[in-house]
């Protein structure tokens, strides 16, 4: 006789309806419908907990390191003194984890629009979340576009850690947004946005690079390579008012640091600028492209 | 009154049932059982066609470029004079495109083990398979195992380009197939093997390492990001009697060489060897890591 069978339960990204990604849940954690979007936590069996804002992936605690090395230390050892720094979105609290690593930060505000998003992580993903209780952190729940169009500080470094251009996350692929980021900035100040995926989604990578040209001065972009996002190679912007993310960083500076990375190091800081051949031609125009 | 709804037809790669990859398939253009393994070719909506060995993905026409880009051209870029280059596997015939367009490839030889991947590849995926009539390819059915004990031939280039170590593809990941290789190699000869995933097989990849270490002078091991192999981030090994695939690689010659690629360039050669910090602590003491 055989044992029972037991039901296997699995939640899946679809991806433009032509492919989808699929994790085996151990358990549900989490379940909610804020004002904003839907929020999911499930506990997985091979990456650890996962949160899923209207169905697409946004953290895994098995591979969060990538994403968030990336967004916060490649801007963080460019910039020669980065005091205060703003993160719009992100309010699961990995990108500000590795923000406050950097004992120059003095200050850091997180500005995320949905409550529902920081209290759901800080309840089931402490992984991310313990952050958000640091000292040098100013947690508020706000829209990051008001936020920019109306705050009075200036920061050094601006890290748009945002969803897909849909839903809440719309308006931070947006010119209006971008010229009000760039009046925030401090002289030497750079911005990095999650730049989304150059093979499935070109068009809207391209439309954001094209937005940032028009206002910053350098343009780059960079790669990473994630376990949970479509397709694996993801990109983010690099924007400045004149630092250069390769001729401007001093690989000795992060040895100097004595910070350990899980994905980070000087050798990958360089070599995440340098873009496949089909993505050099997709960005030619558009972003400074190393030798 | 609603239009009638149309089924939908999706296949899914099961990865150590904890995670999956699915797409959707237009049609299904071919399925067999050989002597060796399940074979299926179907047409996706959004990857082109796609081949199936028993269930794991081997090309989507999409994205095959990535892999047959980087298992060909970073070894065929390094080495004097590739005149004589050997494939094992690859019996859906992109690598073999890849390698011929060097000039300098007098005879590119393909030992697939399994006639039926050669026949449906020729039939539904011509895109990969239409350089399996190049009359510089000399294609034979036969066990690579055998064949590279067996032969008299001397090789400038093999080409691992097998699939997982479970089914055929086991053998070609033990110590007696790779003492055969170092045996056939010319003086100056280099190995290229699919070397699996970094974040999901660190075992099999370090077990791989491990035992080309004990046999070749040179050990390095490179990354690519393809859309369609779990995770994204793949890696080869590169193994070598002497020939070092950074030292000994002029990019000059690429652009002298008038080839266009989609993925493949001077700058990606050099990156790819330059590894994630997680990837690094993996692989220490087993392969030559870049400055």
């Amino acid at each position: 006789m055989n044992a029972p069978k037991e039901i296997e339960l699995w939640v899946e990204e679809r991806h433009q309806e032509m492919t989808a990604m699929r994790y085996r849940v151990a358990r549900t954690l989490f379940s909610g419908r804020s004002e904003f979007q839907k929020i999911d936590i499930v506990d997985t069996v091979g990456h650890g907990r996962m949160l899923f804002n209207d169905g697409l992936v946004m953290v895994s605690e098995r591979d969060e390191f990538v994403y968030h090395d990336m967004i916060a230390h490649v801007p963080l050892f460019v910039h020669p003194k980065p005091e205060k720094v703003l993160i719009i979105g992100g309010g699961d609290g990995g990108t500000l984890r590795e923000v406050l690593r950097h004992p120059q930060v003095k200050e850091c505000v997180l500005v995320e629009i949905d409550a529902m998003v920081i209290d759901a992580c800080k309840e089931f993903i402490p992984q991310t979340a313990a952050a958000l209780d640091d000292p040098r952190a100013r947690v508020l729940v706000d829209d990051g576009v008001k936020f920019v169009a109306g705050t009075d500080e200036r920061f050094d470094v601006v890290l748009v850690d945002s969803t897909d251009p849909i839903g809440p996350g719309a308006p931070l692929f947006g010119e209006a947004f971008y010229t009000d980021v760039g009046k925030i900035l401090t002289d030497q100040g750079i911005v990095v946005s999650q730049a989304e995926s150059p093979f499935y989604e070109k068009t809207m990578q391209n439309t954001l690079l094209a937005i940032l040209k028009t206002l910053f001065d350098k343009l780059f972009v960079y790669n990473f390579s994630n376990l949970t996002y479509p397709g694996g190679l993801w990109s983010f912007s690099f924007a400045s008012r004149g630092l250069c993310p390769l001729k401007d960083f001093d690989p000795a500076r992060v040895a100097r640091s004595g910070l350990e990375f899980q994905y980070y190091n000087a050798g990958i800081h360089r070599a995440a600028f340098v873009l496949p051949e089909f993505m050099r031609r997709q960005v030619d125009g558009l972003v400074t492209l190393p030798d």
